[in-house]
């Protein structure tokens, strides 16, 4: 295993550590419960965004806490999900006194713990804990970590865009709407040309020969829906486009976000090459582009390959997506 | 070789559709001569600003084309210089009245094409144009594609702080000198994990077996200093700073500038290891840390690895830096 880490336990808390460092002001870390908090956080009458995961995806979560977006992120350990008392205590640090929305992937794991957490600080304090559940991945119905589809890149441009709404001031309901209506309208799927190592198990988590790829992977290397030979990027953009556009009609209403992500160990040039693709097939698919994202945002620590989602987005989602917005990951407008 | 490309030969020409597809307004990309123009070039009265060199180094340079840094970044080929008149077509589109500065990475291939690109320019228009070298690297004093260091990470924060000069509308002479400075006031040294392959060649450039890695490595894979058994993070990053805070005087002065850079396999948490272990030891040596910037910047393909760039900084480098900037790579302030 070759990484650059120290001890295979300590990574994320050396990450953290390098967190809090590169982002003094921006984020507060709280080590010993492994959460990303905005600097300022609790933020008075704003509904607080609480998102949280296992780590090795990063810039996600931590990475897109800050003014526009998170208040706060759950980091547990590698591709495992955060307990419940994390996020209780990230809930708390948040609570600005209107509420506070939990951004939750689809793994059983993660539903459950943000579950737990929200009954026991709504038991303690009355906070109101509203909790929306991504689950956006068209490969697979049910999966070695799911009930349901799996929550992947359109967590990324819902806590964007939420973040942005709460920014604004709009109350809880409307935001955990919007965020509800973005995870509606969003579908993904993903590919790996190789598989990632879980820095505790030293070994990589599935075997991919030369030549071959897998085609529908999860964010931890679950099995997607097929083997096949490796193919070029033109061939790849139609088989992850393909159930994409078949699952939701993209071609009606005002246009789409369309985001390429690399899972971690692909270089910018062959997201780009991937975009080049995935635009031409939109275009010929009569697909409007209203904006884009290319780079890696959620990865699957040192995994190769990518993957493509589209959302649905009307003039308020544009904006919304165009707010300011500072965090480590995203950043413009300020 | 597993990558998410078509051809190896239409990598370079791919990706700079994709770029265009993902990037309109913002960017208006030459095919013909692959050359990434800022959308609105030339600016009228301002200094143009010019660099370019091989592809696989990206987000470098295409992608920190727009306003605040580069006006216009020649395409190569991978690891290849741009030709002569690639250089020459940019310098003349970004012409705005007020002269032209050559961002140019200490590569004897780079530094001839610009150079004779230079003199055509003069020939043709009587544009002045003045070139500014990098050679930060402190790995090596000659290399496999180099007299004299290597130019590596102080590229990216020297695009930075020169874009955000010629916004301010300094004059050529200005910007230039102030480009001077910035490269006598950084140092970088890499480190690789694994080799990268280059499309065109289709096997990895260079052997590094299971439980070794190059120190000193270069951005195309050239030999480094020394091959070790792989470390742990903070002994690497030892490795890494020890050559660079020998080599200038980083306590002096008001502080630095710490840039963590991945070689475009390494995903970001890997590199936040990274980071806490450079924070930790700039502290224990007495270098204030006056800002900091974590990621891939300049990669070399999907080579696994790092590179440790720290830039002595005063005040107005450091409000340079912070003046906005709209590129995809790099973007703040609007």
């Amino acid at each position: 295993m070759k990484k650059l880490i120290n001890n295979p336990s300590d990574v994320v808390a050396d990450a953290l550590r390098g967190m809090a460092a590169a982002h003094p002001g921006l984020l507060r870390i709280d080590h010993e419960n492994r959460i990303v908090f905005r600097g300022d956080a609790p933020v008075q009458g704003k509904v607080g965004l609480v998102s949280g995961g296992g780590s090795g995806h990063e810039p996600m979560h931590g990475g897109f806490v800050g003014p526009g977006m998170l208040d706060a992120a759950c980091a547990g350990e590698v591709f495992t999900s955060p307990v419940p008392d994390q996020v209780l205590a990230a809930t708390q640090g948040v609570d600005g006194g209107a509420g506070v929305l939990h951004i939750v992937k689809n793994y059983t794991g993660d539903v459950m713990n943000f579950e737990m957490a929200a009954e026991m600080v709504t038991a303690e304090s009355g906070t109101e804990v509203v909790a929306v559940v991504t689950d956006d991945d068209v490969a697979v119905q049910d999966s070695l970590y799911t009930a349901g589809r799996r929550g992947v890149g359109v967590t990324v441009l819902l806590e964007k865009i939420a973040g942005a709404a709460a920014e604004q001031g709009r109350p809880l309901a409307e935001v955990a709407d919007l965020a509800r209506t973005v995870n509606a309208n969003g579908r993904s799927m993903g590919m790996a040309l190789t598989s990632c190592t879980v820095p505790a198990a030293g070994k990589p988590t599935f075997d991919l020969p030369e030549g071959e790829m897998e085609i529908g992977v999860g964010i931890h290397g679950e099995p997607g829906r097929r083997r096949v030979p490796v193919a070029p990027a033109r061939e790849i953009a139609e088989m992850l486009l393909e159930p994409i556009l078949a699952d939701l009609d993209f071609g009606a209403g005002d246009g789409v976000l369309a985001f390429v992500n690399g899972l971690g160990g692909t270089p910018l040039i062959e997201l780009y090459v991937m975009y080049a693709e995935v635009a031409a097939i939109l275009e010929r698919s009569g697909v409007t582009v209203a904006r884009s994202l290319v780079g890696s945002y959620m990865t699957s620590l040192e995994m190769a390959g990518c993957s493509v989602t589209l959302l649905k987005v009307d003039d308020d989602l544009v904006r919304l997506w165009d707010a300011p917005v500072r965090t480590p990951g995203l950043r413009w407008g300020v």
